[in-house]
This record gives structure tokens, sequence and C-alpha cells, in this order.
């Protein structure tokens, strides 16, 4: 029970250090607990009671943040939650029209306990520090007047971390419907997006598509494989199709996209009226949109930022990257003609050392340029996350991309060595898929298992098992121990690398989709398993869309085309048919790439974006909410009641 | 004054055929005046009285078309006309807002003449046949539910034309401060578009801006035309920068034009609420997004109409096209050989019949595809005018593209004659602009002055010089005998066309750009005095874009990148840089052509469409809409009272 009576949800915990002072701990849980704006509904905490297993060295600034239903349906309509409404169109929910919405009823299970932890964690993340001060009882940690204060306590360790809390029972049955069922059958997408959120049933979803997507390539790859292994001039259909089939299955995506984020309720969220994310800082002022007070950052600067810092930045990368790849072929060059010239056993073993080299190097550049990319991104100061996320993202999947196919590069269209090529692939695409399997699920599964079993020994001995339940203490120690899922990211990028091997060389390696299905398909029950058994629970992201990535799976077509044409271009069966000249040749190719890069545009242009019927209902809401502007009461101005008392004299002026 | 005493405006003229039956036009009158949705205000007609000249075979069918101003403010609130709000964003017009419009004071000059008469337009266009009947007195004349009634009577010949009337004062005044000043300055945009509507200055606002944007080319072109004629490899340095200049003047354009239609009030016009274009037809049901009764018609009808109809057509006509050009080229070949074996008077003459025929089969295969391309994008039906247009100008213009350049590619491309390609480019470039200047303003004037002259002189004599103004039923005759303009189509065409000359081979003939900015420096006067002086007012068209011609400019711009490449890696002083091998050369060509095209797409990419201030007014203008649509009081289905008893019951299940 908490202190004003009502019924206590934990939802979200958070984890100070065990050394906060006392004075710190209760100023910041007063703050939370001030975050009043709601008709004087406060956000509930409780600090977590000793666990069975209490003796020792155990954290007691735990503490269990949650609010009461009123609280959360208000916070959702500050967040501009969009819910299915009566007449099965999405909208925006309020508070004063809930009863309209669809499934409303009593409100208990209006919103998932994945919405519910969104907003107690945008509540969290939006307390900003109005005065230049410190903390109370820690000197050292300055505060900013507009800079949030969970970001700042996170970054100075004095917060541990904030998670939301796992459910036991549903997860129980998302789990079961999920993977631990053996028939064949499509993913609970609705399930997954209840339990995770948009962020993870989108890529759950495209994980999905994508492996259904590469079958009809897998299936005409398997013939090509089996009988004509050399024949390139027979592989220009496959490579053709592959090329057309790519440009419409990346379309077709935007639609299913499109279709999910409909009924999810996250496609008619605007940017624009979302709140700048926690990392955002800038003067305190009023958005010019929302009429929120808020902290503003000039455009200009960031794009100077972007421009002038980051961009040189990313371009001086991929040069020492092309650089160092160089000289691992050169050495690469020197250890194999050493080797020749007077083979032993020591010049057996130094082949192997250029490899070896050559992969530390790039996993150490690897780290390095994911730490400075990350920085980097922070500094330019993007107002949403999800604009923060795309130039991350665009920076680590630039660089990632020149390390794993640079080497390919070389060997294709500077070696011209298509066995080599062919080798390479398949090494890269097979190790990396076991290597990812092992790394991602099983080796951090195995670690928690060893450090959770010393754990739920010692409760099960003191329970002398009278309960097979942990009690509430006991289960959130246990999971503030997993491990933290760090996004989508990797994830994606995975599938990226893997659709660049399909799509890139598509006409040297045919089998590459076949292997690519045979992944995704383990891929979407060890990404499950992980989801559910070894991870702590991810905050939901509200996601329209997977953001950067279809611009990347897109660009990646586009360079396929090119690739593809040069291979078929380059291979001697083709040139067998223009023995006259060369130029012949080069002139056609490039005639065939021109024609299917135009075909590939052409294609992108007719397939809309967005399907039919979620057009009309897009615009149905559009004009409906334009209607009901031109029928509002007069008001001299409408944002003026939201300014408050301390605000510059440019927002009055702009108001009047 | 009309019938219910109000003062009467006249806007517009609706001239029937003088052997229309009497019931005929009585129907026709009463139809019109009973246009009362609006709280029973009609629409305000009046015979036009015989003119000082009546006594001959003069048309007495003439109508004055005007309305009340509570009317007209009614109709732009229907329409859904954009004006400027008390604060300075544009919101949709309702007349229960009225007084917090800027400049709206007592309402007379709030709606200028132009909107009034595109107000009257629309009420005629959309009288829709309710039941399947015939015109009264006209028994061949059927009328079909859903269709417009004017619309049947101008394609059967009763009516003969709907035109607006000029006004005298606010012309003179135009036309003094656009075309007759001598001084260098801007165009009036703002009173373009207060006469002739958004349409007609935003083609004005671009033949302004694409004129300003060549100066740079032009410039630069100059000493190279003066001091290198021969050396095309120092042209690389030009040609590169006119590809990028083309797209960043291009991307430019988009935000140009969007300010422009911003303050217009046309940007923030959504299209999927407009009212269906008046040749549209189908069966008469609800529009899923605004619920208002109008035709429907299935898109995916549409969709097969346009792919396996109209594109086979269109791809079949441009390979007849090639093909008369390949006959031309082959009977030159052969009159050319004839002269050379044996020149003599008769062989000379000779030489110039493949041309004369050539070009006369041109004109006519012109002719007849633009009557089938109107006629194909008529029966493919679409809902909008814009999409209409779009339609009919893509058509239109890829054919017209093909014959302008389908010779120079192939003098370039096949025949590689650099020399013959200048020559061509320079004749082609000079004599297109001479004659199109004669033929669009000087010559109609000349018939335009022939024609009226007869009859002002008689005017005159009748008046013996007692006022120097002409009555209006005199005035409206003039006017009707006026030639109509067929709107802003050939305009952009040739443009467009220019356009082409000048980046698609640039490298050849800098000096294009010279002669294409003194073109347009005359055309800006030609065109503003031949809509002033020689056509009869147009209807104004709210456009928020120049529509499909940007796409087709930059269509043109990709195209120009690959010609010039081609054009520079084709020249002998490059082809001296790489002696040893014409590979290295192509492939080096090839590899600058990608490396542009990619520059081209990611500056695309990043210069937003629409700037800044703008888009943050237009998502104000969203949000407040959403917020006044969460506000707004309750009703279980907002659509319903729109909804008449006829409805469907798709339409009532859709609602509930």
């Amino acid at each position: 029970m908490s202190a004003d009576g009502s019924r206590f949800d934990p939802l979200v915990v958070v984890e100070l250090t065990s050394d906060t002072k006392e004075e710190a701990i209760s100023w910041l849980l007063s703050r939370i607990r001030d975050t009043q704006q709601n008709g004087g509904r406060p956000i509930q905490l409780e600090q977590l009671g000793p666990g069975v297993s209490a003796q020792e060295k155990e954290n007691p600034n735990l503490f269990l943040v949650g609010a009461t239903r009123q609280r959360l349906l208000s916070g959702a309509e500050d967040l501009g939650l969009f819910k299915e409404f009566h007449d099965g169109s999405m909208r925006g929910f309020t508070c004063a029209n809930k009863h309209n919405f669809k499934d409303f009823q009593d409100g208990d299970s209006f919103l998932s306990m994945a919405e519910c932890q969104y907003i107690i964690k945008h509540e969290l993340d939006t307390l900003r520090a109005r005065d230049e001060t410190h903390v109370p009882g820690h000197q050292q940690v300055k505060l900013y007047p507009g800079k949030s204060i969970i970001r700042r306590l996170l970054s100075k360790g004095i917060l541990i971390q904030v998670f939301p809390l796992h459910q036991k029972e549903e997860l129980k049955r998302l789990s079961f419907s999920w993977y631990q069922k053996v028939k064949l059958s499509f993913q609970p997408l609705d399930d997954i997006r209840h339990y995770y959120g948009e962020g993870q049933a989108l890529y759950f979803g495209f994980l999905e598509y994508f492996t259904f997507a590469l079958v009809p390539m897998a299936l005409i790859g398997v013939p090509y494989y089996l009988f004509d292994w050399e024949d390139y001039d027979k592989y220009v259909l496959l490579a053709a199709f592959n090329l057309v089939w790519c440009t419409v299955i990346l379309e077709l995506w935007k639609r299913c996209s499109a279709s999910l984020a409909y009924r999810w309720g996250t496609l008619s969220r605007k940017k624009a009226f979302e709140e700048p994310r926690p990392g955002f800082h800038g003067v305190l002022g009023f958005n010019p949109v929302t009429g929120r007070e808020e902290p503003l950052y000039p455009n200009t600067k960031r794009q100077l930022r972007v421009y002038l810092v980051s961009l040189p930045f990313v371009l001086l990368c991929l040069y020492l990257s092309l650089y160092i790849m160089m000289i691992y072929f050169l050495m690469e060059g020197w250890v194999l003609s050493v080797h020749d010239e007077e083979p032993t056993f020591w010049t057996g073993i130094l082949c192997f050392i250029p490899s070896v080299i050559y992969a530390v190097v790039i996993e150490v550049m690897n780290l390095i340029y994911r730490y400075a990319a990350e920085f980097l991104t922070e500094w330019e100061n993007h107002r949403l996350e999800s604009s923060y996320q795309n130039h991350l993202v665009l920076k680590v999947l630039v660089f990632n991309f020149f390390n794993c196919f640079a080497s390919l590069f070389y060997i294709a269209f500077v070696m011209h060595d298509m066995v080599m090529l062919r080798q390479s692939l398949a090494t890269l695409l097979i190790t990396s898929q076991i290597l990812n399997q092992f790394m991602e699920a099983f080796l951090p599964f195995w670690l928690q298992r060893r450090r959770n079993k010393k754990m739920i020994r010692k409760v099960q001995i003191r329970k002398t098992l009278e309960d097979k339940e942990l009690p509430l203490a006991d289960q959130v120690r246990l999971e503030a121990d997993m491990s933290t899922y760090l996004g989508t990211f990797d994830d994606y990028l995975e599938l990226f690398l893997l659709f660049g091997y399909v799509s890139l060389f598509s006409c040297v390696y045919p089998l590459a989709a076949v292997l690519v299905v045979l992944n995704n398909i383990t891929e979407v029950y060890s990404d499950a398993f992980k989801m559910c058994r070894v991870f702590k629970r991810p905050f939901s992201d509200p996601a329209a869309n997977i953001g950067v990535w279809q611009l990347a799976f897109e660009a990646m077509s586009v360079i396929a085309v090119v690739t593809n044409c040069s291979l078929i271009g380059m291979s001697p069966q083709v040139k067998a048919y223009f023995p006259e000249s060369d130029m012949q040749l080069i002139l056609w190719t490039v005639a065939v790439e021109h024609g299917l890069l135009a075909f590939k545009f052409i294609l992108t242009f007719l397939i809309p974006d967005v399907p039919k019927h979620i057009q009309i209902n897009l615009s149905r809401l559009e004009f409906e909410s334009l209607e009901a502007l031109k029928k509002k009461p007069l008001s001299m101005c409408p944002r003026a009641k939201t300014l408050n008392p301390t605000m510059s004299p440019v927002a009055v002026l702009r108001c009047v």
C-alpha cells in the first residue's frame, strides 16, 4: 500500500547506489512525487523491502514506482497515445472522451503494462532541473536548468538503472505461443507489441517478413547452385529477378509496416508533437508548435555540428578502415609469397597471422568507433529520440558496411577472383551466423543461469518450497541482475549485413538466400528466447516504422544493382558474346544497369507507401480535426493558457 | 438589379447557342438559381441586354452570373479556401469565425474577384443531374445521374462557353506594374495571383525564378564559348557545375514554391478534401473521408486503364516516333549521297525535302497525339483536376521530349558528330524561340486587333465619343469574342524544352544558357502581354505547386548527368588521357557519372522541401486541429448529420 491508500502496482524499478546520501534520496523521491501537473495525482513510490536472502551486502536503495489508474490515463493523454475509437478508427486518447474508446469499460486493462511503464518512464525522464544547483548531499553533481535530472544522476553514477518489471504470468503465456510451440505459425505480433511495445514488435515483424520474402529467392537459387556452378551467364536472369524482387519486397514492407503501425496507433502520432528526448538540452523556451515549455536548440547549430564535425569524422574513419584493409592485403600477399617460396610449418602458421591481426584490429576499431559515434550523436543534441537513433544508426552502419564488404569488393573488382569471392562469401556468411547465434542468445543465457542458480537455490532453501512463486522483493533483485537489452540495433545490423550478402553478390553465390532463410528461422527463436529469458524487460518504444533501416536496406538494393551488373559483365561467358570489343560489352552492361536503376526508381515511385484504406482513415482524421478547429469557440490566443508567467517576450510576441 | 433587390455584380458570363429552346434556357436558369444549400441564398442571374450595335445576328443568350456577398463567403467556406488569420497563420475560412480573419472588416474586398469567380465556377460545375432524363426541349441531350450538367451541355454544343469577366481598372493597373514599366524589377506576383489566381502566379513565379537561376550558368558559359571553342576537356568543370547547379535550383524552387503557396493559402488545402472535378463520373455515394455525397469510382479500375491501355499506347507512339525518325535519317542520307554524286540545282532542292516532310509529319503526329492523350486521360476518369492535369501533362511531355530530342541524341550517340550536334542545337534553340514568341503573343494579338477594330469603331460612331468607356453589354460581347487561354501547359512545355537544351548538352554548347536567359526575359513580357490583352480572363486555379512539371524538370536533370558524362567521355581530348585502353576511359566515365548521380540524390534528400518556418506553421495548424478534435463535444457519429436518407447500407455500417 502506498502513502495515499490506493492499490499499488509496481511498474518500474529505480536503483540508486548503496552509498547515496540520505538527503539526495529524499530530495529525488520528493521531486518524483511532486510531478503533479495532473490535478494533484502524484506518482507512487515505495522502497523495496529486503529479500528473503537479505543478510549480506544487498543494495537497500531499490525503489518501486507505480501510479494510480487516473494518473496513468492522464499521462497517456499527455503523451498523445493513439487508441482505437469506438468506430474502429485510431484517435488520440483523452480522459474527457474516454468512454468512447473501444475496450475502455472500467479502464483497468485499457492500457497495457508496457504502455503504463512507458508513461512512468516518460514522467521520470522529463523531470528537469529548474535552477542551477546541485544534488543535495552530492556537491559534485551540478544541475543545470532544462537538463534531465535522471540523466544527470545516471551519468554521474548515483542512479544505477531504471527498468520496467516483467509480468511472470503474461511472459509465460507469450513465450509459449511465441517460441515454445513446435508447429509452424506466424509470430504473435500483437502479443509481442502488447508486452514489449511497438519497436520490438516491428523488429520481429520485419524479421518474419524478411524471411518469407527471401523464400522465393532461395527456391530459385537452389537449382542454379546445383546445376550451373560455373555458368555466370545463366545467372543473368536470376540476378535480374533478385534485383527487382529486392525492390518489391522493400516497398511492400513499407505498406506492411504502415498497416501494423496504424493498428498499433503509432502511425498517426506526429513527430513534431512529441516531447524532446531526455538527453536533449537547450535554453528553456516555448515550442512553436505545441506551445509547451521545453528546451529549445537552434537547428542550424545542430546541422553545423553534423556536417562540419560528424561527417568529416565518419569519412576519416572510413578512409582509415580502407587503409588498414590495404595493409592487410599487402601483408597477406607478402606472407603468401614467403610461404610459396619455401613452405615450412612456420610459414604455414605465418599465413594465418595477417587475418588474425586484421580481425583483431577491426574489432578494436569497431569498438572505438561505436563509442565515438555515440558521443558525437549525443553531442549533436537531437530533439527526438527517433532522430537521435537515426543519426547514430547511420553512422555505425556505414562503418560496419565498409568493414564487412570492403574486402569482398576488393576481391571482386580489383583482384577479379570469383572463386575466392565465392569462398570468402560462404565463409563469412556461415561463420558470422554461427558466431552470432551463439554470442547473442546462448552465451548470455548460460552466464545468467550460472549467476541466478546460486540465488534461486538460496531462496528456495529458505522458503522450503512452500510456494513456487518468488516473492516480489527477490523477483525484483533477480531481474535487476539480468543483462540489459541494448535495443534492436544489433539485431537490425545483423539482418542488414545478411541482406548485403544475399543481394550484393547474388549472381556469384545463389545459395546465400537459402542460408539466410535458415538463419532467420533460428534467429526468430533465439531472439524470442533472449527477449523472454535472458534480458531485463526493455522499455517499450512507440515506433511508427523501422526508421533509417528502411533507407539502409534500400540503399543496399541500389548498390546491389551496380555490383551484380558489373559482376555479370566481368564474367568470361558474357565476355564471349562480345568477342570483337570490350567497349561494346561495357556499354551494354552500363545500359542494362541504368535501365534496371530507372525501373527500380519508377517502381518505388509507383507503389504507394501506405495502403489505400489506411490513407483514407488518416485523411478522415485530419479532415475531422480541421472541421473541429473551424467549429472551435473563439479565443484570441489559443496557446495563451498554457504559457506561464515566466515566458519570454519573444513567445508573447509570437502569440499575439 | 437582380430579382431579390440586392446590388448585382456580374462575375461570370454563360453563353448559350442562339438556337437554344426557350424551355431549356428556363430549366437551366432555374436549376442554377436552385443551388440553395446555403440558407436559401441563391446565385444571381441576369440576361445580357443588347449591345449598342445590336441590330444584326447578335446572340441574345448571354447571361451574367453573380452572387451576394454572403453567398460568396459561404461558398468560400464550402470550398475550404485558406485565408490569413489574425495571428498571421493560414486557416480554413469559416463564416462563423469570419471576424477573426485578417482584412475582413466589412467583407467587401475580403475575397478577390478571381476567388469569387472561382466560387461561382465551382457552383456551376457541381450542378449534377439527379435522375436519368433529358434536357427539356432537346430530346437528344440525355442526362445521367451524378454527371455534371454544364459539362454535358458544353460537350453537346448547347453551351458555348463559361468565362469570367475582366476588371478594366484593375487590369490597367496590373499591366502597368507588370510589363509596361521599363525599369528592371521583380514581377508583381501577389497582384498577378490576386487577378489571375495561384496557378498563373506560380507559372510566372517559376519563369522568373528559372531566369534568375540560369544567370550564373550563362555567365560562366560565355568565356567558355569565347575562348575554348574546341577543348571539350575544359568543359568538364563547367558541366559538373551545371549538373550540381541544376539539382540545387530545382530543390530550392520547391522551397520557393512552398513559401508562395503557403502565403496564398493553397499549400494547406488537402487534396483528399477537394471536391471532384466536373468531368469525373461514377456511382453516387459518400466520400469516405469527408462524408459528402459525390460520385465514386474504384481506384483499381482507373489504374487498370492507366497501365493496360494508356501506358502501352504511349509506348507505341514513342516507338512510332522513333521509327519515323530513323526513316528521316535514312532519307536524308540517301538524298545527300545523291547530291554528292552529281550536284545540280534540283538535287540541292531535294536536300531540303526530307526535313520538310519530317517536320510536317511530326506536327501532324503531335496534333493527333494531343487529342488522343486528352481523350485517354478523360477516359481514365481522375477524381481531381490536379491528377487529371498531371496525367495529361506526363503523356504529352514524354512524347514532346522524344520528338524534340531524339534526333539530337541520334546525332550525339549514334553518329558521334559533335559539330553537327552543336549546329542542330543552335538552330533548334534559336528558331524555336523566335517562332514561339511570334506564334504565342503577336499573331493572336494582331488577329484580335483586326477583329475588334471593326466593332469598336462601330460602337464609337454610335456613341459619338461622349464617354470613352464601353458599356457593359458591349464589353461582355467584346470579351466573349477574345481567344480562350488554354492553360499554362504550353508555357511550361516551352520552358521544359529550353531547360532540356541547356542541361542535356551543356558541355557542347555553353552559349545555350545565355540564349535561354534572353528568351525568358522577353518571354515574361510577351506572356504578360498575352494574358492581359489577347486572351479572355481564365478561371483561377488554386494550385499548391507546379505539379508534375517539377518531376519532369528533375527527370531532365538526371538524364542530363548521363548525357553530359558520356559526351565528355567521348571527346577526343579526354580520350587522349587514356591512350592505352578505351576500357579505362569508360570505367572512369561511368564511375564519375555514378558519383554525380549519388551526389544529386543525397542533395535532393538533404535539402528540405519546405522551409522550416512554414513547416512549423503547418504542424501548428495540425496540432491545434487535433487538440480541437479532442475537445469536441461527444457525438456518436460525427458524420451522420451530413448523410441523407438515401445513403447506402455500406455507408451506414461504416459510420456506426
